[in-house]
């Protein structure tokens, strides 16, 4: 049976603005529980889209840092590298989980999965997983979208119940190409203009143009919004919600952007066939494993 | 005879950091003036290499602002218009103020040129102007550079002894592509690697690639200094020295990035022949109208 398309974009109509039609907190508070948010913190994922919290995990840096750099050695040469378009500096890791027992792990520990968990409702999994490079003086910048409008498209995430967390590995200070969001915008969704080329994410993951918002649409979300830039030290992590829209500006700074960021999506909106009738991305881009993940020890 | 070349850049020989050979401020605090600078604000730019004149002159943002609307217009075609790269939208007016009274007015305005002569120590000209306009969402991002370095090769400026003055017409902050400087860079002088080509302008005016320093320069800089981003309302005004190191970030938000920078040189520091051998750039990069510049009534 065909999922309905209660999202429709890119289906060559005109770019529209249209209501969010799904929970943004799906679960409760959760009193009785370390390493949930507060109600307070609840509020403010609602009304907002995404929460900050500084200086939450610092111990996991160094470890973190130092996997990452081996895995740019021992992954060399496979397709889940991704460099920069003009320089070849490395730039992306996907699916960093499945090939490093500490970042599964990391995946898995109280203080990241509960949270998940406690705003998905449910048992979760990782639909995608990366870490970002965004190197010093020539890092790129990535136009405003939101992703829930990629994955949805592109590998058939019916509805919007889905977190991304992640965490700074260095500084993200506004001169470095930090996130920007748009507070509050993950209450619209905005249907975009064209369609999806075949293989587009060869192509989008270096340099996005499918599921641009034009600024028509940028300016009526901003001007309701407004901008706010996501900083904070090294071990800082966040929960931002799968339809808030972000983009970022690219980095003249001296400072790598560094991160890592788990998407998890509940195990009760699993990916159906992509709604742009494309065949399915690779499964570094979209886990089929969907297995509910288990706790690990703190 | 030839003027000894002090500041050697783009010579072929490897890149090097070379103290500065002349003074910052050459004037003095001139107590009985309006419209100066006081001895700490001397000693902030001396220190820094810039000035923040917060809300300076609001009442001339709409006028100026007007203006430029009406210059694209009636400049259209001509060569002074520059363009970007990618959208062809308008990104700089050179020598406005040869067509403008309003901007050649606003050059000499009390508020503007005072300033300028009692950094500079002497009577100045404008050997410079321009408008530029970063665009809203696709405005591009401008690598690290000294102009100094620029008007020495490439216009045969002898000496360190410039100012540039540009009111900000519209808001200037942290996201839509804000000046950034290095505070204090402008007492090094960084001699950059390769050659100057034969009208780099022609290129660089778009995207600057010869007189940028390397990595391990700017490292260098930026250990010792930091970033600061330059915000402000519109109209405040900004002095900074000619040999200060700066770029900007690309425009992602949703408001342009509008400026007139009006660039003063000392009358005792004229142009000499390039420095890198080249013919002289065009008239409306490097003024070759030098009469000391007259105050007009406030």
């Amino acid at each position: 049976m065909k999922t309905e398309d209660i999202y429709p974009s890119r289906t060559g109509q005109d770019e529209q603005i249209i209501p969010r039609m799904d929970p943004i907190v799906y679960g409760d508070v959760w009193p009785e529980m370390e390493n949930t948010l507060s109600s307070e913190q609840l509020e403010s994922y609602q009304d907002k889209g995404f929460i900050v919290l500084p200086d939450y995990m610092p111990e996991m840096v160094d470890p973190l840092l130092e996997e990452v750099g081996q895995l740019k050695k021992t992954m060399a040469g496979r397709e889940e590298l991704i460099t920069e378009p003009d320089s070849g500096e490395l730039r992306t890791i996907f699916k960093p989980f499945a090939f490093s027992q500490l970042i599964d792990r990391f995946s898995r520990h109280p203080k990241i999965l509960f949270i998940a968990q406690q705003l998905l409702g449910s048992d979760v999994y990782l639909t995608q997983s990366r870490v970002n490079i965004k190197p010093a003086f020539h890092g790129q910048s990535f136009p405003w979208h939101s992703d829930f409008e990629t994955w949805h498209v592109e590998d058939g995430m019916p509805r919007m119940r889905a977190v991304t967390a992640w965490i700074m590995l260095t500084e993200n200070n506004e001169y470095n190409g930090p996130l920007y969001v748009i507070p509050g915008s993950h209450k619209s969704f905005v249907s975009c203009v064209g369609i999806t080329k075949s293989k587009n994410y060869d192509q989008s993951l270096k340099k996005q143009t499918a599921g641009v918002p034009q600024p028509k649409a940028m300016q009526h979300l901003l001007k309701a919004n407004g901008i706010q830039g996501v900083y904070g030290s090294p071990g800082t992590v966040v929960f931002h919600e799968c339809n808030l829209m972000h983009g970022s500006p690219d980095n003249i700074s001296g400072m790598p952007r560094t991160l890592l960021m788990m998407v998890y999506n509940s195990c009760e909106n699993k990916l159906v066939q992509p709604f742009c009738n494309q065949p399915p991305r690779p499964d570094y881009l979209r886990n089929t494993s969907t297995t509910a993940l288990d706790m690990v020890d703190e």
